[in-house]
């Protein structure tokens, strides 16, 4: 298994975007199309109206068209006798001024007499009731400047200004050329040990809201004949090309020498991270970026790099909607790349806080999930926790706004809420969405934490955290929990004792969720030694996870609730009912997003999905109770 | 000229809305199309991952595969051999782990011995650098929630959870009904008292955006029979309807009459202006709307009615991006009605402010130049200057920030500017622009103020409004001043003497604008007197308006600049040159706006655009000439 030892450089970002600018000239050109199909394109110079609007004089009223100087000196104790024709004309409104007359008097304000008489009780003043020539557009006014993106309301300017035809710059071609041998396109070819080509669709779409014409090409195999041929192709029918994957140094990472041959490559290696193994190449003049193979990484390189320089290509600014956010979890960071953090961001009792999502290259829901985007420069190790930072944001604040924040243990039905309104959620156990609401970063904080003396669930935890009162559970569900083993039981699991049997493979929930300490509980009331337990250290997040993996090669047996053990379609050896309830501080009660999520417990709709799931109780959901001060 | 007296309602906006959507069960269907396809649609229900990603463990680096505990014990002293397919098996990222192994050595830590030896001085942990089952998406959780508008971003998840049928809301069709005998959809059919189709445009592309499949039919005359097949067509042919134009109660309005006739008419005439004559109705159990006629009325009306009914149908959130500012000009307003004013929005000074823009309902550019609304709610008589308002805004806050606020005098040149940099341009003479100068209203105030005494420009008005100095001159032009005529100039004006003439119809510039002033300046050294001047008081609001005006019948003469009447091919009788400045105060000329402009003032491009237009010297154009306090 050789490898070339090919050289991947670290290169800041901003010194990267700068040299590749300049390498490559624009490739953008322009073309003259219709108005009416004019939505969303970018205007290639300023658009000049061609004709004024109104072209002509216009009544603005229904009515009738009379000389002003004519009616001078009517009023009630002289009215004043008009004659059609001589005197004035009807006119509707928009219709074009009669020639000689200067002003309207509303149909409203006329006495008509008989067929051609009329009697008025108030002069008209000169221009009265009269769209004047060019009172909305003013032939050789600009309506719109150049590198303008059309919007609705601007096609109605531009026809009415007589802009009928206008010069917009082309869709810039840019093609997609996905890599690797174990790429398929499509869930049928699905095979084990193959990848579907997720990224295709992801840039394809972004290409797109940016306004070019992406194409996205076969999977091209790791094979440097073939790629070669590929790479050609994609350049010649487009203005533009990415590969996806294959971009980095390994032993079947051929994309950079092909454009080392046929081109020059600018850039290879960038201190981003993700991202880090990006091309920036130029072939027969054109531009060529080789993308990472990790979703991630993929997403991360298209918008540092791609992005602004398609933006730039349009001559379009780049927009920065931003928002400063008190950091809720310290970040360390490598002091070699920037690294760009995925972050969920809330507003909680006035404040903005940040915090970080998964930092997995391959995992797309991080991506789905992020509200935005903090960026940690070169050269800083880190950032700690309560710091203040500015996030890029990846959704409307308007809508992060509304959220409701919630921050500690997982429960399935966090889901079924999440239909119904929108929340944030971020699983981090009970005892942490504890510490999260101490520190005022959530709103909500699921927990089901046992008392070991009284059996009671939540309420000694949450007076030990906030002797200080003022605080509610929100009562939620009562929950069955057990062990959860693979189909038909084959290891023959039956309580924890079983745990510690030879060959039996065990996989943890995370130290501070209410599952982990209710298995410790039950080990110690067991005597039972953790460290007998083999997978006793392989810790993870959620419910759903460890019955993941229970489901699969090489673990036999998690702690969870039952709700997981069913949709994964596992066995399930009952322990008992737990309370999962949702601590919320007394202040926030009557917040519509708190109210809002009260109502949905309570719904019959929540009530019913629990059922279809199985495993819950839910008499009291919903139900306030109030956790007085330590004293109380 | 018989008028039916149709009554028109005044109902308060939230009341005809809330009426409306009650009377109207929604139209939308649910589809299932490919994730493939999904950009921008919304989810019909929430999106559940059918597998996990990964859906095996996987490699997540180049390197070999392992079992961790057969590792133990390796470090720099004890270093261990392990051989091929024995211990360990060659793994590429993303790799399938192979049967039995559970953890991955990073090809950079291991030491080749030969073809199938290797040697490693350092233990593996269980689980290392291994992506586990589901460490993205778990099978059985929820991707996207139910209405949610499908992002780039979200099509990768959708594709890795194995969610590659979705089901979506269908696309609501629409059709748009223009009526009217003097509609017309193309500039060639587009005679004198004709009038373009503007609306449908805009009103197709305000659907496109809502995620609706408009249709635009022919526009139906005012006859009663044609527009009723017209109406039933179009219900029948859609999901919803929406007549443009006849929606009032004139003679020849007879849409409201065919819906009563045919369903029933539920609102006619809602308290808001524009938009007064809306018609809120149903027709076999499908909604028709009936727009006013005039482009921003139409605007409103579907604003207001049409955008929020599409989008509680969709169950998507109505997004309020919404700005507070102070308020730079009395608003008067009706009490009767809820009145939306379209307003430009400027940050100067760290102060968000707010001017309001034309209020014509048939100036589509005030839609174009607005950068939000204003609603000043009934029973309120206006607003003062100086007020706080909450301004929903049109374009993003971000691009808004960006944007140099100018107040002022008029010249074509802010046109050539505008073009150059983002600006914000508001037409209120030279006087206006000293006032908005002084309450801090704008960047830069372009003015042309001759001192009567000693015939020197612009210094001796700023000094007297802004005793304390601290402002400066950025110096832009001079330019011709002169009498713009009709070509040939039919009524042989050769002077101001010659404005008294018996049949010479003059145009005036408002008070406050530098040319009104330069006008009334050489009347006064001519001891003319205004009032035998016919005209006098007709005030136009810019050097174009008076050229179109002049150009046009009933119109001989005007005062303005050489550029206009050039543009506008009028004769010219030249008066002088002045001097037009942009006056600026000197905390700003360091912000990087003031520099743009600079820049663009100096710029070759600017310069050369001038020269093409004519009557403009700039020799100075970009030089800041401080001006300081009054003992200076």
């Amino acid at each position: 298994m050789g490898r070339d030892n090919v050289y991947i450089t670290n290169i800041p970002l901003e010194e990267a975007l700068k040299t590749y600018l300049e390498a490559l000239p624009s490739p953008v050109g322009t073309q003259i199309i219709d108005a009416d199909e004019a939505l969303h394109r970018t205007t290639a110079k300023a658009v000049f109206a061609k004709r004024s609007s109104p072209n002509d004089h216009c009544a603005a009223m229904d009515g009738i068209a009379v000389v002003a100087e004519k009616t001078h000196g009517a009023n009630e104790r002289n009215p004043l006798k008009l004659k059609l024709h001589d005197d004035f004309e009807y006119v509707n409104t928009g219709n074009l001024m009669p020639r000689g007359k200067d002003a309207v008097i509303m149909i409203e304000d006329i006495a008509p007499l008989d067929d051609d008489q009329v009697e008025i009780i108030e002069a008209a003043y000169a221009w009265q009731h009269i769209r004047q020539v060019g009172e909305d557009i003013i032939s050789g006014e600009m309506i719109l400047p150049s590198r303008h993106k059309i919007r609705p309301l601007d096609l109605g300017a531009l026809l009415s200004g007589g802009a009928d035809k206008i010069e917009v710059l082309n869709k810039l071609k840019v093609g997609i050329l996905p890599t690797g041998n174990e790429i398929v396109q499509s869930m049928e070819a699905l095979e084990k040990g193959k990848i579907l080509d997720t990224n295709s669709s992801v840039i394809k779409g972004l290409l797109l809201e940016l306004g070019c014409e992406p194409t996205v090409y076969t999977p091209a195999i790791d094979d440097p004949v073939i790629l070669t041929a590929a790479i050609k192709k994609g350049i010649e029918e487009n203005d533009f090309l990415m590969t996806i994957a294959g971009s980095s140094a390994g032993s079947k990472d051929f994309t950079v020498n092909i454009i080392e041959e046929l081109g020059d490559v600018i850039v290879h290696g960038v201190a981003i991270k993700p991202g880090k193994p990006t091309i920036l190449g130029k072939m027969d003049g054109k531009g060529i970026v080789g993308l990472p193979g990790y979703p991630v990484s993929a997403f991360f390189a298209f918008e540092k790099f791609v992005k602004p320089l398609i933006e730039s290509w349009y001559g379009l600014p780049h927009a920065h909607h931003q928002v400063k956010a008190k950091l809720t979890q310290r970040i360390i960071s490598s002091v070699k790349n920037e690294e760009l953090i995925r972050v969920t961001v809330g507003q909680v009792e006035d404040q903005w806080i940040v915090t970080p999502l998964s930092r997995g290259a391959g995992v797309t829901m991080s991506l789905v999930r992020a509200d935005g985007i903090l960026t940690v420069p070169r050269l800083f190790e880190g950032i700690e926790s309560g710091e203040w930072v500015t996030v890029e944001l990846m959704k409307a604040l308007e809508d992060i706004e509304q959220r409701l924040v919630i921050i500690g243990s997982h429960d399935l039905l966090i889901d079924i809420i999440a239909d119904e309104m929108p929340i944030s959620s971020t699983h981090v156990g009970s005892f942490g969405g504890l510490m999260a609401m101490k520190k005022k970063e959530c709103h909500i904080a699921p927990i089901h934490l046992i008392d070991e003396t009284t059996g009671i669930y939540n309420i000694s935890s949450v007076r030990k955290m906030f002797p200080e009162g003022d605080m509610s559970l929100i009562q939620g569900v009562k929950r069955l929990q057990g062990l959860m083993v693979k189909k038909g039981n084959p290891k023959g699991i039956k309580k924890f004792e079983d745990l510690t049997t030879e060959g039996v493979v065990f996989v943890n929930r995370q130290r501070g969720a209410g599952t982990r300490q209710l298995l410790d509980f039950e080990l110690k009331k067991r005597d039972i030694d953790p460290e007998n337990i083999e997978g006793y250290h392989r810790e993870l997040t959620t419910h759903m996870a460890v019955a993941v993996a229970v489901l699969s090669e090489g673990t036999d047996v998690g702690l969870g609730i039952y709700a997981a053990a069913e949709t994964m379609g596992l066995d399930f050896i009952p322990i008992g009912y737990e309370t999962y309830d949702f601590l919320v501080s007394n202040k926030v009660l009557e917040e519509p997003r708190i109210k809002n999520f009260i109502k949905v417990l309570k719904s019959e709709g929540f009530r019913h999905k629990l059922e279809l799931i199985g495993g819950y109780t839910y008499k009291d959901a919903g139900s306030i109770l109030q956790i007085g001060a330590q004293d109380d």
